[in-house]
């Protein structure tokens, strides 16, 4: 693929709508574009995470491992954005991410994911968003769980 | 209080940390201080949100109403920001914060908000991160929770 044909997959991102296509193109060079098979894991809950997984084609399951067994609690899809709690938060993972089907992913260090939201402020505000809305998401299951052990 | 004064008191909070004083004045100009007294509610479940709250003193309880009564989810404390997601997601209130004490805010407004964290990043990352913690706690409560139920 092309440096400029990469850039248009990456503006097609709504992460990085806003973000200028000079940038685009570091953002393409910097980061690592992996593919997994269907199955695959992109991590592993427990293990140390050191990067985020922002989707270019397929989806993943979010599977929370319990003493009561495996729990498939999300997926993601393309333009989804994963991974991020564990170097935000300087935790190990806290769930597993496996592929769906067939992916393709851009692998974002650690070090490249703060140096872009410092630098492109929107993303931080679509980040928080997201953040935002699955926590929202979360504390209605939880009360609804809540609720029903009552 | 003066100017300076407060301009000190702004930068004792950990999410102004890194912010240049003359900004910071620029925060106490258009921000809006307001105190509650103990059980005067900030916020309630449900209504629309145009402000999140930045505690300078005291503390307040997170209060979910449920078809099964009210569960109190959390606690925030000086220096904590409350009420963010309503203003990141563009829906209802989520929770009723209460005062637990009297409390001391700054009443931030959504549009403020974003200014702040588009010039900030700083201060954007912080909210990540503080988001993250968040639902890394709910998402474990939940896996409990669900746990326990099966």
């Amino acid at each position: 693929m092309s440096l400029n044909e990469e850039v248009e997959l990456l503006r097609k991102i709504p992460l990085f709508a806003n973000i200028e296509p000079a940038k685009l193109k570091l953002l393409a060079f910097t980061s690592e574009r992996l593919r997994f098979a269907a199955n695959q894991e992109l991590c592993h809950q427990g293990d140390m995470g050191d990067a985020a997984f922002i989707i270019i084609e397929g989806s993943a399951e979010i599977v929370v491992s319990t003493p009561n067994g495996d729990i498939k609690v999300s997926e993601v899809h393309k333009n989804d954005i994963v991974g991020e709690i564990a170097i935000l938060c300087d935790v190990p993972r806290t769930a597993t991410v496996v592929a769906a089907t067939e992916m393709e992913v851009l692998k974002i260090s650690k070090e490249l994911f703060f140096r872009m939201v410092s630098e492109f402020p929107q993303m931080a505000v679509e980040i928080m968003r997201e953040l935002a809305y699955r926590l929202e998401k979360t504390t209605s299951q939880l009360m609804k769980a809540v609720g029903q052990a009552r």
